[in-house]
């Protein structure tokens, strides 16, 4: 298991872009690898910066509370973005320990600019978090070069594994604070100096027993990094962004409108459809689940009743699903009462 | 989905022996199940109370100490049994909100009794949690009867799932306390809450998203269930009682002691063996490992260097595999050199 366990640290270490010694996945969903983050890097009572835009910020704030930081948001509306200048000014008045953006906002479908806050960061001694679920392996990301401190993503987005094991990154600074603590993580079982020992990070020669790993979910991450590496990540990123581009001129050609005006600014694995003046989404969605078994969702969190949503990722970006999808939502159109407004 | 989740609580239900509707699969290993019950049934500052005889007691204590409990420890040497009369006196003692037992100290080899300490519990205004992860299926146990008000157990051991879920429950005087609660627990993601609403018990319509679960790990856990359902938990806990009462008698017509003495407080699943004098274990069991590829474990925390363990649980545990077991520990006997005592 040990070397299953090695050659997940490399995958992910390639697939994150970074040279990290500490590098692991953890044992549960996304939202672990968020908790552990949060955990282990926060002491209670210290300045944490949270971008919301969508429902992820939400959810680490809500997280940072939870343990006893003192937590400081920025909010903007589903899909908003941050300018640097934002990011400085808020660095500077609440000097925190550390930031919190979502590279994927898949709430919103929103790929968030990640260049230039890294050193930013730096600059105000601040730990630069970025959640990468939904993006990962979809759209391009470089933990080392963009200066990111501690990074996750999920296995069941772009790397198609089964969900219940989370990549998570922390480079020297991260654990240089992590490691500094004056209190221990709240958490038992997300503790990174266990969590370290067990994955064979800590240059300890014993890598004592922490909890049962999820073995099989270790397996299958390891085969989908692999095939991820095969592949190269530069072909994935440019398969889901032609893909992508297919679904968004098809939707288009549609007369539907795109949630995120700007298409550089779109996540290629979470398309977000405004929804249609006029129409009902979840009578739209029943539609389409009803009449051509295909699961679409709405919004979640701050988007509901903004947006419908449709994921194409991993080995589900095709254009024959591009045009499955973009078929059911045509006849969703036109068989889906439109209201008289 | 929804129908796979149903499925699985009924199947809970059965091998706990309990009508709870507060039954749950926790998307983790019986860690996130423990973390679960400690997080949510504690706030902090209040008291608990630990029975501490192996690894399990002393997790559970570190946990909540963590989270801010006031923790009272009953500690006795690994597999040490904890009488109704010392339980009574600490319960008046230190009032506890919550008291912890292992019923299966899988470092120690012990299955504790269980009987009466629930009465005891509810006299003294205390709710009774209880860890079965490795005993669960392997020997019996009754939620209800027994007046438990938290019980969990993990999905790798005599259930036979992959590792990476754990089903827990809670009766409702358990969810008066937890659901009236002045704080929120420290985890967003063990929030029984959300959890509870997750899983369809809140009684309301709408099932939010709250985080990925372990799909294909969930297909396992009803899988697994289904098959205990089928065999029968009287059936198993015979089974499991005639095989290892079978692997006891061998190992004892070996010459090896057993560790725990009293055959009625042996845990069935995980067999614990005294280091025979002037042995080394650590040798044997890697003289074991090389030469019959099989992988027998030594202690756990407090029991390391006490014992060599035998697990025989779930689809593992047959007369066959503990004739292996035999076989190896003769030759281990015979091979590794004892010193001259």
């Amino acid at each position: 298991m040990y070397e299953i366990m090695n050659d997940i640290k490399k995958g992910i270490q390639y697939a994150f872009q970074t040279q990290n010694n500490m590098t692991i996945a953890m044992s549960g969903s996304g939202h672990a690898a968020m908790e552990c983050a949060v955990f282990n890097a926060i002491e209670p009572g210290e300045s944490v910066l949270v971008a919301v835009n969508g429902i992820w910020g939400e959810r680490v704030a809500d997280i940072a509370e939870r343990m006893g930081a003192n937590v400081h948001r920025m909010v903007k509306a589903p899909g908003g973005i941050f300018t640097i200048e934002e990011i400085k000014k808020a660095l500077a008045k609440h000097k925190p320990v550390l930031f919190f953006l979502t590279h994927g906002e898949s709430s919103a479908g929103l790929a968030h600019p990640v260049d230039g806050i890294g050193d930013l960061c730096r600059k105000h001694n601040t730990l630069f978090l970025v959640d990468t679920v939904a993006s990962l392996g979809a759209t391009p990301i470089f933990m080392d070069q963009q200066n990111i401190d501690i990074l996750y993503t999920g296995s069941q987005k772009a790397l198609n594994a089964p969900p219940g094991t989370a990549p998570i990154s922390f480079n020297e600074r991260a654990c240089q604070k992590m490691f500094n603590r004056k209190t221990k993580p709240v958490s038992y079982l997300f503790d990174m100096t266990h969590l370290s020992n067990y994955w064979g990070n800590d240059g300890q020669q014993a890598r004592l027993y922490h909890h049962t790993g999820p073995v099989s979910g270790l397996f299958a991450l390891r085969e989908s990094l692999a095939i991820l590496a095969e592949k190269g990540l530069e072909e994935s990123w440019r398969h889901h962004k032609e893909v992508s581009g297919y679904l968004w001129k098809g939707l288009e050609d549609m007369g539907l409108k795109l949630f995120i005006k700007d298409k550089n600014l779109r996540l290629p694995s979470v398309t977000t459809i405004a929804i249609p003046e006029g129409y009902n989404w979840r009578e739209m969605l029943l539609y389409i689940m009803k009449h051509h078994k295909m699961e679409m969702t709405g919004g979640l969190g701050p988007s509901i009743g903004m947006v419908m949503r449709v994921g194409l990722m991993g080995y589900n970006c095709q254009k024959t699903n591009a045009d499955m999808a973009l078929a059911a939502l045509a006849d969703a159109l036109k068989n889906c009462k439109k209201s008289k407004a």
